[in-house]
């Protein structure tokens, strides 16, 4: 007789965007003469940029030729992709990542959640409060994280790290021993960045304890601040204790083409094993390659004129960050995030809950954004906003926000 | 301390795929002088269709204009995708199968490596022998095999179905009891293929004993005989015990550009838990869709056009299917397959093991194959060839087979 795996069932009941998203379509219907703009899940909305669509022409081209036409790609990522990431993600920063390091995937997501899998199910978690659900969640399925404690709002075997307005959202190390550790910087939900001698704290704490960083840079392009780190490796002895996550989603447009990647430097080993190794096996084992178009597509990114483009788009969405930060402030609300990031993080007025301010919002201003509670307790009293929006909704909101 | 998962550990030092490509290159850099056909890989080479490089096209376009640009994909696919998928893959043949009921993906590997992990570590597998990798080895990963025995060649607590000639390949259901039973058909290596009142009996001993069929059917597209069955769902009682695997990887030259589906019906439950639920939970968490441009990829396979495009590809493998069966069997080989699959399996000649015969022919005649012992212990004295090659190379292998 089949059994389930009984982990999955530890899971809380409702994902957060989909309450949120069944509380604003509640609404429309019973206001269908208002409109209401969503500033809450972070997708982007520009378009794919000119030589990034060029380039995919050229590679479905050379597809429907059978000179050129590419079968299963290389499990770990076409070279021309890998180091031409090598280069200009790390080297360029004086960070030792050889191509051989860098395993090509379809997206940052994907990587957060299977990385768990390469390592003990007895390995403690510990993750920011508030934190992005997936990295919590991957470890509930596999068992790590012991049953959900309802009152709390939090699992038995979880370390959590609080991340508060006094430390400016980046979190303290753990007081107890922790094998994993989940950072996320520029961070989601806060939009918080850490400075290179606090995460160089985080990188000697690691390799002291023998625990593991696995440290998400999906919105490293947003970093705009001189001395704000862009990956992990930029501090020394990394090498020896993190795993970097990246993706194209955020930097370039892909939330619809599906490009990311992981590093592994061959470094960085536990028990005498390399994890590298593993990993390895597990993507010859369970994946098969990102399309050879989005890898194709992914090069053009970092082309000349990839660059230009991007740049422009990151820009354009920073251009609204500012607009909603400016904005609340002037409306006297509490801002943090914007600069670093494309998240805007506001502590809700008065003693309103999150879930209070959304309806609050939702009701009063037709608003849409993400309670902070639903990333975790410490996320409660606070909202997220994206600058993901168009121009247009972004100046209307920010104005309706002003009016309340 | 952080401490990996000691189950990759138990997994055979070499890959099969590997082990073969080495001693190819081996064999090739000391006799510069002689070219090697590889019939080995089961990989295409026919450039992908012009009714679907159109589709790329389209939808590269519709990603460069701001009104049709496409963010993340609904978790679970495109409806337009699985709408389609629906009709023309099961309802066209009588099966219930909802849109609902498909999860698109990046492919059937990816699907079959990754659907262990909503059963309970402790369900006991079935597998057929020889058999594809990917199906024990993510299970070796998740803990549900036990040790690898080297005498036996096998793990000591998975249940090993023999395929033999005197069965046709196809299995005996087995006399212990199991929980999780891969099936795969047309089947990788053999070619065989299994009729629909063989099927039912799975059917019907899974709902009796309780278990679940995880039925692969990624050769489906190759099916040319009249009764034998193209999708599980075929036989009554299966919507209760099955989970079926599709890709458009053989079907339709997707092998780079990634794109597969699973159908969980709704009816499927463990322990009154819906499987559709648990998957539908692991596809939000760990995966964020297929990329928009090849889900439209996949929907022009099943358009007039691209039905008619496909079914010439095939029958182009095909004919390289036949000439490899007529012309061994013309050698005074003994034959399987490569009817209704593009996989031919056949008996190595006198008492060579299956590694003896591929040296034999490597040397001998220049041609590279698939030990059969690499699926699995009953794959010994057995070889696999592929229809994937080009005509040219196909029509000069069997030409030198014949000479040897």
């Amino acid at each position: 007789m089949v059994k389930i795996n009984q982990n999955y069932l530890k899971l809380p009941g409702s994902y957060l965007f989909s309450t949120v998203g069944k509380k604003i379509r509640a609404y429309e219907s019973a206001h269908p003469e208002k409109r209401v703009i969503r500033l809450g899940i972070g997708d982007v909305t520009r378009p794919i940029a000119p030589e990034i669509i060029r380039s995919l022409h050229e590679a479905v081209d050379e597809m429907g030729r059978a000179e050129s036409f590419k079968g299963y790609a290389p499990d770990l990522g076409y070279a021309f992709l890998r180091e031409t990431i090598a280069e200009n993600d790390f080297q360029s920063r004086g960070c030792r990542i050889d191509p051989d390091e860098i395993f090509i995937s379809d997206g940052a997501k994907c990587d957060c959640g299977n990385i768990q899998e390469i390592f003990s199910t007895d390995c403690r978690i510990a993750v920011c409060d508030p934190v992005y659900p997936v990295y919590v969640d991957s470890n509930v399925m596999a068992g790590r994280t012991g049953v959900y404690d309802t009152e709390l709002g939090r699992f038995r075997d979880v370390t959590y790290m609080p991340c508060t307005r006094e430390t400016g959202f980046v979190p303290e190390l753990p007081e107890e021993d922790v094998d994993l550790i989940y950072l996320c910087f520029p961070n989601n939900p806060t939009g918080a960045v850490i400075k290179k001698s606090k995460l160089q704290e985080w990188v000697d704490y690691a390799n002291d304890k023998g625990a593991v960083i696995l440290y998400d840079a999906a919105y490293e392009a947003y970093i705009s601040e001189e001395e704000i780190p862009h990956s992990i490796y930029e501090c020394p002895g990394a090498r020896e204790c993190a795993i970097e996550f990246r993706s194209f989603s955020k930097t370039a447009g892909f939330t619809g083409l599906r490009l990311g990647f992981t590093v592994i430097p061959k470094d960085l080993k536990a028990g005498g094993i390399r994890l590298w190794d593993l990993w390895a096996r597990r993507h010859g084992t369970k994946y098969n390659g990102a399309p050879y178009i989005i890898q194709r597509a992914g090069q053009a990114v970092y082309s000349p004129q990839g660059k230009k483009e991007i740049r422009k788009q990151i820009a354009w969405y920073m251009e609204n960050a500012r607009i909603i930060s400016v904005g609340l402030e002037q409306a006297g609300y509490e801002v943090s995030g914007g600069v670093n990031a494309p998240y805007i993080w506001l502590r809700t007025p008065g003693d309103m809950t999150s879930w209070e301010f959304f309806d609050y919002l939702l009701e009063g201003a037709n608003v849409a954004g993400t309670p902070g509670s639903g990333f975790g307790p410490h996320g409660e009293h606070y909202f997220r906003l994206t600058a993901f929006g168009n121009r247009e909704d972004t100046l209307e909101a920010v104005k309706r926000i002003k009016k309340l």
